[in-house]
C-alpha cells in the first residue's frame, strides 16, 4: 500500500488536486502555482499561504524571533511576486505554547510588523490559540495582479531566455553555519562564534527578502514573464516545475549561475559540493523566469536579473557544467545534498 | 509585569490590532470582526482564518477525521456569513505528525470535500508539512459580498431586535457526553456506549454547519441585518462582542433563546445549569443579528430566526430570567462554565 513517505509533499498535493473539482466561476487557478488565482473583476486577486512550525521549519536556538516573524512574511510575498502579483494584505495565525510570554510573541509581530511596512502590506486577521508544543505560524497573503500581467509556471516557450534574480545557495550555506555553531554552542558553552566572516550567508538564511523589487522593475520596462516561480525548494526543484507545467525542457549553464564568494568558499570548508548546494540548497527565495528573446533585450538593464540558459522543445533538464559535462537535473531536495 | 495569560486571546488581539497601522487603499476593515473586508471593485471580498490545533481543539478518540475536516470548514464559513456573505474559496494548511497514514489524511479530506460540496466552495491552495506532534489545520476562506449587503458587528441600533438562528447549548452538551463517554471507555474498555438517545447535541458538536442558507434567506426577503456575529465562544461573549462595537446595550429574554429538550436533558443530567450552558457554551455556529422593526416584520416569515431581545441606548446588557430576574450578562467562556 501506498505510504505518505511513499507520495511525498508533491505526489500528496497533487492527490488532492486530482480530487478537487472547481465550481465557482471567480475561481481562475487553483492548486499548483505560487498563489491561487480568483477573479476580482478588473484585476486577478491572489492568494498563498505557508505554515511554519517550530522543530520543523525554525530552530529558535539561532533565528530570533523577530526575524521569524519577518521571514514568515517575507516568504509569503515571495509566492506573490512568483505570480508577478503586487502584495496587499496578510492574516497571521499563531498557535503560542506556554515557554513563550508576552515579551517574545510582541518580538514576533514586531517583525512581521517590519515586513509589513517593507512591502507596503496590511496585516488585516488571523487566529491566536495556544499550543502544547512550541510555536506554529500559518501566515495567508492577498495579492493583485493585472489580467494581462499574470506569469504562470506553464508559459515558458522554445527559444525563451531562462533567468534568475540575485544569487543563490547562500541560505543554505548559512543553514549550515548556523547548525554547527549550536552543535558547538551545545558542547562548549564557553565558546566565542566563528561567524565574523559570514554575515551575508547567515543574513540570507535568517532574513530573506521576497523579491517585489523585481517585479516593480519588470513593470517599469513593461515586461511579463512568459513563465515564473520562486525558489524555495531549491533550482533543481524549481526548473522541473517549470518544465512540466509549460511542457518545455531546459538547458542551464552553471557559470552563468550567480553565487557569492562566501557561498563557494563556505561549501569548500564543509566539504559539500557547490553544485548540489546552488541546485538544491533552498530557501533562496529568489525569482526563477523565462523571456521571450525579444523582452529579454529590455530585462538586460535589470542588473539583479542574471540570464542563466534556455527552454528547449525537447523535455530534458540539462545543466551544462564548467567542464562541458552535461548531466540531468533532478530534485533531490535541501536534505539529499551530498558530500562531495 | 502583564503576561499572556493575563491579555487572553481577545486582550492579545486587541493588542495586535492597536499596534497596526492600514495603508493600502484596497483593505475596508482589519481586525476586529468575524472576517476582514477588502475592496474587490464592484463587490467587498471576505478573508477569516482559523487553526485547529490536536489536543486543544478536537480529540481524535471520539472526533472521526472526516467529520473534522468538515467542522474546519464550516467554521471558516461561519465567519463568511457572520458578514453576510457568501464563501467562495478556501485554501488548507495541514502539518501531519508521523501517526497518520495516508488512508487517514485521504479521511480528512474527504470531509473537507463534502464540506466544500455542501457550501459550494472551491478549494484553491494550501500547505502540507510534517508536524513533530499531531494534526494541524489551518483554513482561509474568502467570501464576497455586495458592497450594500456587508453586515458588520458595529451596526445596532436602539430598538432594533435581536435575533438568533436555530438553537443554542447544544454543542457545549454534546461535547459533555463525548468526554464523559471518552473517561468510561478509558476505565473499561468493554463498555458500551451510551449515546443513543444523544445524536443531536453529538451531532451539533461534530458536525456543525455555517449558516449560509440564512444567508440566501435574507437576501430573498431583501433585507440586510443591522449588526451580526456568529456565534463561536457562547451567546455572552458574542452580545458583548455587538455590544462594545455597536455602543449600544442589549436585553434578552431566556425564555425566548431556542433550546432543544436533548440539550436541557443532558444539562439536568450533568447537573450543569442550563443558563451557563446556552449563554457560555459555544461551539454553537449559530447567527446573531440585528433588525431594524421594519425590517423584522420581513423577517418573521424565516422560520430558523428567532427573536431574543432587542436592542437599548444604554450599554448595560442584561439577561430576563424566566423568573424576571434581571442579570449583568458577562463572558465566561465555555471553560468556566460553573456547576448550577
Amino acid at each position: 500500500m501506498e505510504t505518505l513517505q511513499d507520495l511525498g509533499e508533491f505526489g500528496l498535493i497533487n492527490r488532492i488536486k486530482n480530487n478537487t473539482q472547481i465550481k465557482q466561476a471567480s475561481t481562475v487557478y487553483g492548486i499548483g502555482d505560487d498563489a491561487a488565482v480568483f477573479d476580482m473583476g478588473r484585476n486577478y486577486g491572489l492568494i498563498s499561504t505557508d505554515m511554519l512550525l517550530e522543530g520543523i521549519h525554525f530552530d529558535l536556538t539561532y533565528c530570533p524571533l523577530r526575524h521569524l516573524g519577518y521571514k514568515a512574511v517575507a516568504v509569503n510575498v515571495s509566492d506573490i511576486a512568483a505570480m508577478n502579483g503586487i502584495p496587499k494584505q496578510i492574516t497571521v495565525s499563531i498557535g503560542v505554547s506556554s515557554k513563550f510570554d508576552l515579551p517574545a510573541i510582541d518580538e514576533l509581530y514586531e517583525g512581521i510588523k517590519a515586513a509589513c511596512e517593507a512591502y507596503n502590506i496590511d496585516l488585516i486577521g488571523g487566529d491566536t490559540c495556544s499550543s502544547r508544543q512550541g510555536l506554529i505560524i500559518s501566515i495567508s497573503v492577498l495579492g493583485e495582479v493585472e489580467k494581462d500581467k499574470i506569469a504562470y509556471r506553464s508559459g515558458a516557450k522554445p527559444n525563451d531566455i531562462l533567468c534568475v534574480t540575485g544569487d543563490l545557495g547562500a541560505a543554505y550555506l548559512g543553514l549550515q553555519i548556523l547548525e554547527r555553531e549550536k552543535r558547538e554552542f551545545l558542547e562548549n558553552p564557553n565558546m566565542q562564534p566563528k561567524i565574523e566572516d559570514k554575515n551575508y550567508i547567515i543574513g540570507r538564511q535568517l532574513k530573506p527578502e521576497g523579491r517585489t523589487d523585481i517585479i516593480h522593475d519588470l513593470r517599469e520596462i513593461n515586461v511579463v514573464p512568459t513563465s515564473m516561480i520562486d525558489i524555495s525548494d531549491g533550482l533543481a526543484s524549481e526548473v522541473l516545475h517549470l518544465s512540466a507545467n509549460s511542457g518545455m525542457g531546459f538547458n542551464l549553464f552553471f557559470d552563468n549561475i550567480p553565487v557569492e564568494n562566501q557561498t563557494l568558499e563556505t561549501s569548500a570548508e564543509f566539504n559539500l559540493n557547490p553544485i548540489n548546494c546552488v541546485m538544491n540548497g533552498g530557501e533562496d527565495y529568489e525569482l526563477l523566469m523565462t523571456f521571450s528573446q525579444q523582452d529579454f533585450e529590455k530585462v538586460k538593464g535589470i542588473t539583479e536579473i542574471t540570464p542563466i540558459g534556455f527552454v528547449t522543445q525537447e523535455k530534458n533538464n540539462i545543466l551544462v557544467l564548467n567542464s562541458g559535462e552535461r548531466t540531468n537535473i533532478t530534485a533531490q531536495g535541501w536534505n539529499h545534498i551530498n558530500k562531495s
